[in-house]
């Protein structure tokens, strides 16, 4: 019989997600789990497969379940381990893949979660019937998904489209985790962005702002998105600054891969046009005229809180039979 | 009948070159023409039919022929085009691939000649065997063609790939050609180190340098060269420059679709060390820890005297039959 579901995973350093999705991205149930109170991966995993085992009873059983896919930070496609994920307390090279393919008897396939995302809009959202985009989650970092000629872009060791470590500004922010100079997660990130408020609030007292009334403390990037959706002149230029810089990045990557749609995800697509604008604007200035006015800038069409399980169970769908 | 042989044709500024190849990438038999001799561009396929046919007929006769391959600036895979192509006098769009159809009866293909060097290498030269690996050209200007999962990424309009135009120093030296401020091929071309030279030689008056008993109209990559191979500070100074922007823009493309190899190709490589040194240096800087110590930097392996036809013909061994 054809297997109509599929089981699509989640691991977040905080937070586990996984639900039964079917194949138009309806989510049939799903459930969470705290990742990182487990020190062995195989407790994490009994404790997972129990979940599972009464979700999957519900949506009918082991027999209409086609696979399983995963998205785990620094999560290999082509060995199906983790390597070295630096927020999860398993240490080392983790098996992920083939000890769910042991404990649940079907084939299981792991990525990143940011791949994962590309692949949740190839399969049920804003680039369905694509073959040359890319995605860039904009959330606490900055990843990113590239698919050409219909496929993903894994390179060749699996570890393709870190996008959010190119180096942008040379010798510019150090990044907190990696020390790198100038890489557009320093800046485009909600970290990056409270960066850059704190900073124009100590190089531009004559700007005013709302802001000022804050302690350093209560800055982040949810504040400054409130003070810029009320006009705020400082939270307004770091929304602008912001924009420039993901804009001219942008501009880079479409030279690369000349995709026909570049689809942001994450919470600083919320600030809408107050962000959009500027990085429409200096992506357009940084590309060659034959790229100019063609690339289309979209919205995810997945629903943030879906998403994450949505992209896992993506995987599970490309799997070759 | 098998067809063992291809037919290879580079469409530069100048010249125009044209070959017939084995599969091993053997040229039997060559020659040239000029290109922009040619106001109408039926004249110049008549001049190129009559020379071809008689080195295909050397070559056993077009049944031996499986197809031609093509490279020319602006020269668009998906449509057979060459559109807009700032250097050659024929204006608009072209349809040559299917105007030599027309004249020789066998399928034709045509791409830009960086993603021709880059089959090139594949089919019969550094990247036989890899699936992920970008070639960087660099000649008077910078170009790249990019292969993932085995294939040349061509983006969804065929234009992929113009990594020479990728912004390295936002609001950099100007782009002669396109205007563009801090783009790759403004600093990594032959054109990018002589005015590095020029620049050099203007604000650093103590550093000593033979290239200061020149003119400004007598330098250029090759007196810069000479001097460099000498020793000299100045020259050597302009290498390590240029070696450092070279080295942390491909430290980006290996963020971009990791690599298993980097190829480079023309002029420049001639330094050998002089540049490499800095080039790999400032790669591995910039990478995440994922990629360091990973990625080959590698020379052609082609001739480059041959490259161009060789490249090109590549294209029709890669046809789908």
């Amino acid at each position: 019989m054809s297997q109509q579901l599929v089981v699509g995973i989640d691991i977040g350093g905080t937070n586990t997600k996984f639900g039964v999705v079917d194949r138009r991205g309806n989510i049939l149930c799903d459930g969470r789990m705290l990742t990182n109170q487990y020190e062995d991966v195989n407790d994490f995993l009994d404790e997972l497969h129990q979940h599972l085992s009464v979700l999957i009873e519900q949506a009918g059983g082991m027999e209409n379940i086609k696979g399983i896919g995963v998205g785990a930070p620094n999560g290999n496609y082509y060995t199906g381990n983790i390597e070295y994920a630096p927020n999860l307390r398993w240490k080392g090279i983790v098996p992920l893949a083939s000890l769910l393919e042991q404990k649940f008897g079907v084939p299981t396939v792991l990525t990143n979660d940011a791949n994962a995302a590309a692949l949740g809009e190839l399969i049920y959202g804003a680039a369905r019937g694509m073959k040359d985009f890319i995605v860039i989650t904009l959330g606490t970092g900055v990843g990113s998904g590239i698919v050409a000629n219909g496929q993903l872009i894994y390179g060749h060791d699996g570890f393709a489209g870190e996008l959010g470590h190119c180096i942008v500004i040379p010798d510019g922010r150090p990044h907190p985790g990696t020390g790198a100079l100038g890489s557009l997660e320093a800046y485009a990130s909600a970290t990056g962005v409270t960066a850059s408020a704190l900073e124009f609030l100590a190089t531009r007292p004559d700007t005013p702002s709302i802001l000022r009334e804050h302690s350093k403390e209560e800055i982040n990037s949810k504040v400054i998105y409130e003070a810029a959706m009320k006009g705020d002149p400082l939270a307004t230029e770091v929304y602008e600054f912001t924009g420039k810089i993901l804009g001219e990045a942008l501009a880079n990557f479409v030279m690369f891969s000349s995709p026909e749609a570049i689809i942001l995800f994450g919470g600083l697509t919320k600030a809408g046009d107050l962000i959009m604008k500027p990085v429409r604007e200096h992506m357009e200035k940084n590309v060659l005229p034959i790229f100019q006015n063609k690339v289309k800038l979209l919205f995810s069409e997945l629903k943030e809180s879906d998403a994450a399980i949505l992209g896992a169970s993506a995987l599970a769908w490309e799997m070759k039979d």
